[in-house]
């Protein structure tokens, strides 16, 4: 009934190294990054709390779930279970495109992380450890799920929705201490839950935000059954009827346990420096470049092409003209619009920019082209390529090989600190003392005791 | 950003159905064949109160939902939020492996439709008339979207877990007098989340139980989100990256509107009269036949050869030797020998046979074999044919063309009180005092002012 003895059992060899992560197998630096990447979650969190698709989300919380509880929702402080309170958290992680992403697998690994990992040690009463912990399991074994369904997943699947899910459960399992057999059994019940198409990408709807709050409820949800005795199936990836055989046709099986205990896939993620989909910040570096090295000013630029990854084709192709600010951050044109007119893409200038005329009109300058030497990088790397037209006739190019915020491009914990205030005061979701408290307590995790409410 | 306007739009024709669709429009066989499978629903819920997976689902939603509500978990009676209460009512629903299937979609509707609509009817008040036509419109709207993933689709996902989100979906959103725009949100919301793969079946693993839960409940958040102004992708099903983009190679999107408010899907729906996956029921229904018109018994066979579907290979194939009750239910041979020595296949039977040297000696006589007429037949008709193989050197036929609980061989109204009386008392869920006052109820439901407990 089940794969011949010699063959590796992939699942259960991922499973395994979940379940049996402990704190002192984890190199000190990516313990650091892991703070990093949460604070970094958090202020997202936090950043999205007056988004229209969060509050629906809090509302149909509070209609379903209990009226108190130990975990924190942290865009209004109300208290609920773990998955009420994860669900709402990882639906703000996501929406003001803000959050991490691993380049590699294609995948935003906090959003579904860390709201599990907080949501769960609350209810628990975990360490800072504990949590530290959960969250690496998370991460490696999520971003490896992601590798493995390959470049044709993503093409229709939103990786962060599917993966997600099983990253999810190896956190929450972690955290739960299930057992090898047991967290075999939570990632079985994740993968057949894993869900999220790109679909709604051409009509700005909400469902990215859907994803993120479904694989974070769907992980809690496969791993506390687990810890109940309920069982899933043994090869939910590597099988004849699991995630890859209806999912992918280029899965590669041989990325679910790489360097498993060795590399870590969680010091390879990227912070997000513009607040855009990730697949525009190559070329947003790049056009960066130009301008600076060339003293240029939008009024001297003709026209951009910006040479891309097909992934880049597929995900912001569909994005001709953006109705939405959170759509807007999918178009291209857009974003390389803000670059050149403002000099950067944050927050503030997405909201600006939607009603722009002179924005609409940079972005009718600008167009995609699929680049060999760009395509046959990714995922792996992200390298930027711009080709800018000027009005005076000159063709200039720019290129970086590593976006900000890539690992050899990293913020610095100022930096950090200084996007965590920026993204916290955004929807005003919290004071500038409080957001300080907060950097103070996740600089100090490790040493935290028992894991309570981060904004009480 | 959509669709040209000369294309029809098929999601929103599907949506604009279930949203507008009254109780005038629907015949009364139709209502009252609703009624019988709303009661043959009851009953299957009732009959999974003891099962493992159900109960560890129980415990979950007693961790994670709240403590007192307005809906109501059948297996235990306690009172919680609808999407708790339907998350553990369609967990039992589809565990004893009795509840509907719609044949041409290969669909078990009832396990999805029905625990949200009474969950979703008790929090609301609404009347016995809503709540019926409520289960119209998730039926025909589950049904239609099970016929367009089609046949490739079946081979690696669970047609009930995928295809049940969006039935449950058009339920609630029925229920809750959503706009035909807003109905498109929820079917939206619902697709995104469509999830459910058979690999679990070759470990006799719970997921089955955990894709109706999944769907029952993901359903309702759909939408209940929508009500909320959620917005999800409007092309989700036909679109270039929606459900059959990612999870079919042979969508039909003419089946997604097939007769719409003339055809009655719900009405084509067939009962189970055997314990059994419904795969193994045709070639029962032969065997049966055999068996009576040559006056066989068990001992007189050497061997039976079933001729089946595809279908029935993909999801019974890998079922070579049963380890539980729920895993021999989808064993060919299993169901062949109850049927050879004890002649029938009820859910006593069934929890006889595992450990029955007899039960397994027989099954290793029963062969599977692909047969053209059978194959080209299914789903829409599901012709059984066996050849029996006698010790005294017979070769036997045997043939039915529409198996017992089919449309045009249904279950009556004395049958269907029968099975319920007889899955209620399968696992003491409920007195016969109980379940005749439930069948009264279900009987006169179209009366009902305010749908309360229906177990008080």
């Amino acid at each position: 009934m089940t794969a011949a003895k010699d063959t590796p059992h992939l699942s259960a060899e991922l499973a395994a190294f979940a379940a049996n992560l402990r704190f002192e197998d984890i190199p000190a630096p990516v313990l650091r990054r892991a703070e990093d990447l949460l604070l970094d979650c958090l202020a997202s969190i936090l950043a999205g709390a007056s988004a229209r698709p969060v509050l629906a989300m809090d509302r149909y919380a509070a209609a379903m779930g209990p009226a108190d509880g130990p975990s924190e929702i942290l865009i209004n402080r109300r208290r609920t279970s773990p998955v009420f309170a994860a669900m709402v958290n990882a639906a703000a992680a996501h929406v003001v495109e803000q959050d991490d992403v691993h380049n590699g697998s294609v995948f935003h690994p906090a959003a579904v992380v860390f709201p599990p990992a907080l949501a769960v040690a609350q209810a628990l009463g975990s360490s800072g450890r504990d949590l530290l912990v959960a969250a690496v399991a998370g991460y490696e074994v999520g971003i490896r799920v992601g590798e493995f369904l390959g470049r044709s997943h993503y093409k229709i699947f939103h990786t962060t929705g599917t993966a997600g899910t099983l990253a999810a459960a190896a956190t929450t399992g972690r955290l739960l201490g299930l057992s090898p057999e047991a967290m075999l059994h939570a990632l079985g019940s994740a993968g057949t839950q894993a869900a999220g198409l790109w679909e709604f990408l051409r009509d700005a709807a909400d469902s990215k935000q859907l994803h993120t709050a479904r694989a974070a409820a769907n992980g809690i949800a496969a791993a506390y059954l687990a810890r109940e005795g309920f069982t899933g199936a043994r090869h939910i990836l590597e099988g004849p009827q699991g995630m890859a055989a209806g999912m992918s046709r280029d899965a590669d099986p041989t990325r679910l346990t790489d360097g498993l205990g060795t590399r870590w896939a969680l010091a390879e993620t990227s912070f997000k420096f513009h607040a855009s989909c990730r697949h525009t910040h190559p070329a947003a570096d790049a056009l960066q470049q130009v301008l600076r090295d060339n003293h240029l000013t939008e009024d001297a630029i003709d026209r951009v092409v910006a040479h891309v990854h097909q992934g880049a084709i597929d995900v912001l192709g569909p994005v001709v003209d953006p109705r939405t600010v959170h759509q807007s951050k999918f178009s291209m044109g857009t974003v390389l619009g803000l670059i050149a007119r403002k000099g950067r893409a944050g927050l503030p200038e997405f909201d600006a920019a939607l009603d722009d005329p002179a924005v609409a009109a940079f972005r009718a300058r600008v167009t995609m082209e699929l680049d060999p030497e760009v395509d046959a990088a990714y995922p792996q790397r992200w390298i930027g390529k711009v080709t800018v037209h000027t009005r005076d006739g000159r063709t200039l190019h720019g290129r970086v090989d590593e976006p900000k915020g890539d690992p050899g491009n990293t913020l610095s914990r100022d930096e950090i600190e200084a996007k965590t205030l920026s993204l916290g005061r955004y929807a005003d979701a919290a004071t500038d003392a409080e957001l300080r408290g907060l950097i103070g307590a996740i600089w100090n995790l490790e040493k935290a005791e028992r894991i309570g409410a981060l904004l009480p």
